[in-house]
Formats: C-alpha cells, sequence, structure tokens
C-alpha cells in the first residue's frame, strides 16, 4: 500500500486514522482502553532498522525502502487516556499524520490496543467483582511470554493489587507477589519439610499451599509449624466454598484468626462473584484473566475516516461494506453526565466537538503532538490505575452487572450544527 | 521456592519435570505441539542479567541472587516433535535437571508452549477443514504485538501457506503476502483511481479488495482495469457464499475466469468449512486464528513428576489435590497404530517405556542434553510442517471432524513391568 501510495502520490495526503470497536464482546456492558502508555513508546522507538530493510528489499522497491528507512512519526495523535472506560464507537484513538506515515502504524497501534484493553476489559469485571479483596495476576503461564508481561500491566491498571510476573515489576513497576507451587511441596520429604524450609526462608508471615496432599492435615501442620502468626493459606482444587468455610473454620479454631485465605485454581469474575459470602480475603487469578475472560481481543479497528483531496481541503470517508459500514470525519467524543455525575451517553461529534451540558466530562486527551509525547507523567500507570477507578464509578449501575446486557450507556452520534 | 530450596538444601535434588494438557479444549479431537523451536532458543539464551538480578535484590536473598547470575540450563530435555499431535496427558516435554535449573524455566515453558500450540491446534483445524485452498494468516493486528510474530509461526507449521506478517518472515522466513486496505481505496479520489494506482505498482497479478462502495461495480472496474490477468479479488463483508458465487459468475462472464477469489471477514474452521462449496480459491484468517479460535491458551501445566529422595534414588510424585490429581513418574509415550498406519491410541509408559506393538510409533525425541541442543537441524519450520502433516494425517478420519466430540484416539497409561 505504501508503494503504490507513494508512487501514485497520495501516499502524502493529510489523513486522520480513528480506533475504534464496532461493538463491545457479546453481553459486555463496557470496555476499558489500555496498552496506550506502551504505545506511545512504541511509537517514539518505531524505526526500520538495517535487517529490517534488508528482509524487505525485493519485496517493495527502492523509493519505499528509502521511505521506511527514514521513517519517524511526526504526526499528531489524540486519545482517551489509559483506564478510561470506552463503548462501540468510542474514537478511543485518532491519528493525524499523511497517509504513509499513518497506514505503517495499523498494526502496532491495534495489536497493543487490541491486547492490552482485552486484558484490562476482563480484569476490571473481575476487581468490581472481588470488592475491597485484593486480587492477584498469576496468568503468565497460560499466554504468550512477552503478552504476560504486558497483561500483567493492563490488569494492574484495571485494579489488580499485584502479579506473579517479576519482569513486569521490573519494567513497570507493578507490585509482585507470589506463592509457593505444589512442586516445592512434592520435591520435599513430606509437606512438613517443605513447610518448614518456607516459613524458615521467608518467615511466618508466608503463604502456605495446603492442598497437596490433604487440606486439614496439611492447615493442622501449617499452624502448628508457624503459629497464629502465619500469613495465608491457598487452596488450588476442590470446591472452593466449601473448602474456604471449612479451612476458615479450622484456622479460628486452632487460634489463627488472622491467617488469610487465597483461593486460586481457574477462577474468572463469575467464580469470584460466587466466592463474595465465602471467608475468602485474596484471589489469584490467571487463565481467564491473560486471555479476557472469553474476549480475547478487544476488536477494535483502525479506519482513514477523513484525508485531503485534490483542492487540499480534508474530507470524509468511509466504507460502504455490508454489516462493516464506517462513519468518516474527524470525531469528537465526550461523556454525557447528569447532575448527579453519573454517565448517561457517549456523544460522539463528528467533523466538530459536542457541546458540554455543563456536567460532560471531554474525553479525547493530546498524547502526540509533532511525533512528540504531549504529557508524558500522564502517561504514569498509577495515574491510569486511578483513572480506571473514577471512570467505572462514574458509570451507572448496570455497568458493574455481571449478567450479558447492552452497553451501560448508549452511543449517539452528534453531527453539531454541519 | 528456589531461595528456600537453596537454603533447605532440596534444590540440588534431581528432578523430572513434565508438561502436559490435563484435558483438550471442550470438544476438539486433538491438539498440536507448537513452540518447541522457539522454545529451545529461548531456553539456550535465559540467563538473569544485570538489569534483573537488580531488581531482585531485596526480593531474594544473595545466595539466590549468585544462583541466577550463574544461571544456565545444564540439563536434558526431551519431548514431541514440533508440529506432533498431543492428547490428554500426552507428555510433551520432560525436563531432567535439579530441582532449582528446572523449576526457574516453568513460566518460559508453558508461556510458549501454551501460546503457541493454542494457535497451531486451531490453525491445524482451519487447513484441514479448506482442504486444498490456501490459508493466509492475517491476525497480527487482533493479538499482543510479539505474540502476533509468534502466532503467525505456529499457523505455518499446521498449514497455513502464508502469513501478513512481514516479521515472522525475515524472522523464520515463514512466506508471506497481503492485501491493500480499505483504506488505500478511500485514499484516492475513487476507486477506479486506486485501482490503477495498485496495479500499477504492484502488477496486473495483485488482489484488489473490491468491497469498499459496490462490489459488482468494482469487479467490473477491477477487470476493466487489469483485464483476465488480474491476480485475485478479495471480499471483505456480507454473505460470502452468495458473493463469492456472484463474483465468480461476473468474472467468467467478463473473461476473467482465472482470476481467483480471496475471502476474509471473520473466518472460522466452521465458516471455511461453510464455504466448501462456494467458488472460493484463498481463505485469509485474522481474530479466530490469533485467539486460538475460542481455546486461546493450550491448558498445559508443568509438573514436577520426579525427584531424588534422601538415598539418592529417583522417586515418583504425584499431588492428591481434588479434581487436579497428577500422575507420577518419568514417563514415555508412543501412538499405537494398526497393521494400515492408523493411530489407535497414546500410550504412555509410566517409569520405562511402553512396548511397541510392531506398527506404533515412539513420541519422546531428545531435544537438549547437557543444555545443548541435540540436532538443531530437527528444528526446522518446513520439517515441523511436515511432520504435523503426517502425524495428522495418521490420526483417525474423526479427528478431522469439526463437530464437537472425544479426542480422537484414547490416552492409556502402562505401568510396565513394575
Amino acid at each position: 500500500m505504501v508503494e503504490a501510495a507513494l508512487r501514485s502520490g497520495a501516499a502524502s495526503r493529510r489523513c486522520v486514522f480513528e480506533v475504534f470497536a464496532r461493538r463491545l464482546p457479546e453481553g459486555r456492558r463496557y470496555g476499558v482502553v489500555a496498552g496506550t502508555g506502551r504505545l506511545l513508546e512504541a511509537i517514539e522507538a518505531f524505526r526500520f532498522g538495517e535487517a529490517e530493510l534488508e528482509a524487505l528489499r525485493g519485496v517493495v522497491d527502492e523509493a519505499t525502502l528509502s521511505f521506511l528507512a527514514g521513517y519517524r512519526f511526526e504526526g499528531d495523535i489524540w486519545g482517551y487516556a489509559e483506564g478510561e472506560a470506552f463503548f462501540p464507537g468510542s474514537p478511543v484513538l485518532v491519528v493525524e499524520s499523511d497517509f504513509a506515515h499513518g497506514v505503517v502504524l495499523e498494526t502496532l497501534v491495534l495489536s497493543i490496543l487490541n491486547h492490552d484493553s482485552a486484558i484490562a476489559s476482563a480484569a476490571s469485571r473481575m476487581t468490581s467483582a472481588a470488592g475491597d479483596r485484593p486480587c492477584i495476576e498469576m496468568g503468565s503461564r497460560r499466554t504468550h511470554e512477552e503478552a504476560a508481561v504486558a497483561a500483567a500491566r493492563a490488569a494492574y491498571i484495571a485494579g489488580f493489587g499485584t502479579t506473579s510476573n517479576l519482569e513486569a515489576g521490573r519494567r513497570w513497576d507493578v507490585p509482585t507477589a507470589g506463592t509457593a507451587a505444589h512442586a516445592f511441596t512434592l520435591l520435599h520429604d513430606d509437606e512438613r519439610a517443605a513447610f518448614k524450609a518456607q516459613i524458615e526462608t521467608l518467615g511466618k508471615g508466608t503463604t502456605l499451599l495446603v492442598d497437596t496432599y490433604d487440606v486439614p492435615k496439611a492447615v493442622e501442620t501449617a499452624v502448628e509449624l508457624a503459629g497464629p502468626e502465619l500469613g495465608a493459606v491457598r487452596i488450588d482444587s476442590g470446591d472452593l466454598l466449601v473448602q474456604a468455610r471449612e479451612v476458615r473454620e479450622q484456622l479460628d479454631r486452632l487460634g489463627a484468626t488472622k491467617t488469610k485465605i487465597v483461593v486460586t485454581s481457574d477462577l474468572d469474575e463469575y467464580a469470584i462473584a460466587a466466592l463474595a459470602a465465602a471467608p475468602v480475603d485474596i484471589y489469584g487469578v490467571g487463565t481467564s484473566l491473560v486471555t479476557g475472560s472469553g474476549a480475547p481481543t478487544a476488536g477494535m479497528v483502525y479506519k482513514l475516516v477523513a484525508r485531503e483531496d485534490a483542492s487540499g481541503s480534508l474530507v470524509g470517508v468511509e466504507k460502504k461494506s455490508k454489516d462493516k459500514q464506517s462513519v468518516g470525519g474527524r470525531k469528537y467524543a465526550l461523556r454525557r453526565r447528569n447532575a448527579r455525575g453519573v454517565g448517561e451517553a457517549e456523544v460522539i461529534g463528528i467533523g466538530e466537538p459536542p457541546v458540554d451540558d455543563g456536567d460532560d466530562r471531554s474525553l479525547l486527551v493530546p498524547l502526540m503532538r509533532a511525533g512528540e509525547v504531549v504529557d508524558r507523567e500522564a502517561l504514569s500507570l498509577e495515574k491510569a490505575r486511578t483513572r480506571h477507578t473514577e471512570s467505572r464509578a462514574e458509570l451507572p449501575a448496570a455497568a458493574r452487572r455481571l449478567q450479558r446486557g447492552e452497553p451501560a450507556i448508549p452511543t449517539i452520534y452528534d453531527a453539531g450544527s454541519r
């Protein structure tokens, strides 16, 4: 495409590309934008090195190779801030540049936003179901080795407290936590020897895994060895509802009233909600988090919505493909809120910003100007995490229902005064 | 775990870790092992650098830091060759080393095998449904940016002909292919100008996207501009079955009888099968491929199955957790075949290899010995691809049914003469 556009001369036309999801995954009430921070860093660093150019020699012509060799994104980018909720049609990212520089970014933009937003969207439902109880992200083993690091980051934005992925800790300061595996118990001559070794090294505040052989026996041994200061026990199999109650009773009976109960074992948002009445203190979530709990990709697309015409004016463009029509024109967006600050609609302005009713909140923030990140501080993970909490709290209560349903607020297109 | 095991002295015990999936994803008939080649490279390169050690300072003690600083895997690894079919309980990887060196690899091993095998398992069903028609992998935008590259590789192993991911082409010589997007058409003043630009640059053999505005009109323009040498047209929306027929008729009527039809638009193995009777030449598959078509992870686990005891002998170990019991002991495996070479069972030997009936095929091959790759040539992508074709062809016909059902062959544990 770049080669043909360079040759036809259209490559230099000013363009507006827009990222949006046509719909939310089946039954979901809202989505969560994540990956923005990673994406802006990736765009700043996006270059074609010698090895890449060499591989493309013969695939594209010399003019295209030379364009790619000098590639550096120098356009403007607006978008929803990381952690923000989004809805069908929300213009989560708006890229303004010439065609060639903008179209080259498509795969990078969508890969990062689709992956990270899918994880954050699932994670938000889980932390919402967990209420005040902390969630540990522990799904690294169930997804691609680099996706795992990004998943830990996205989960943290959406309210997870910690991750077992140490690289996410190193790279982005995501708080880390972990517990021992069954292998540690099986390695030792017996469970007592394993618990003893773990307590000697990690202290009585550690979390002991109690379901390798027989849960009541393990709990007894654990409290015998660590006393009432035992930090936590982890249950990873069987009926968690029943076992959490039994273990809680046993711990209390043994005097370990402050010892916490961590549950793991294929938890998802529904299992977490089902355990709300059980004496569980911490949820460890793996597989279903890193696979987006049934929706492993956010379904965002990157579409050309406006471009310069022969006379130099910017005109909206849209495809007419069956079931896949797009809405042309540069978009603006605000979250319409009632006087109590509760979200009522996602209002999308075409060609100009929609009018603020007084209690509304504008959603598109400048992210990159002439290829430079506008506000590096606003990209911090902690800010995204806080932003997510606020954005979710602002949605109507229906948003936090786990049952399948319509998006929590409708999307309204506002063609403005045109 | 490593710190506690180093302190308890158990870290140096000889261990056998095993990778297996307890079950196949709901209704699947077989799984496909992929990622082995990537994994062995990753293990050879697995080191803790200065930055990683610095981040772990304070998390683990000095003895553990020093162990990690000197980390280099020097154990032995056996496994199913890449591309091979697997079933519940198949010991797809067997890692022999001391505890500390083996346990550290868990996340790396599982991340790579779970991801790549999930993609290859889905891809194999798609290429099976597509029969002789080639499939193009084009899902990069719907998954993490690095997972995308690995997904293209896994899809190729399972029979996809090409990928739109150029990095997979560069890194592993996966053949690449691509078509233009709607943005290219929308960029130009009209469809004719876009087609003209594309043909001028890429020749008449190119693939023109014909559903941006009106399909019959686009096909007419395409043939008018390129003549009967037009390579292909792509349809990306609407009812593909109906449209493929209409477009084929129109192309034939216009004399473009050799022009091919590429279809894309949320295809999965079922949609591919439904198009078997339609005049489609090539399938382009994106989202559902890179998300494993409903099963985004292969569900493999990494379990300690044997370890040295105090007297120095290797003993089988297994956990008794409810619903998650493991089978202790070092495993061996063969595919039992009848006299016609058709697979009949996955026979897993515990502690010793099962006896070959005469027509059987041993499944575990040596992959790494004392930390060195045993046969680098056997790891080639082309060999894995051929191996997959053969392994799939050897399974009973039921394996290639798309309907949900039981695994194509049963798994039988054979405790041998013990």
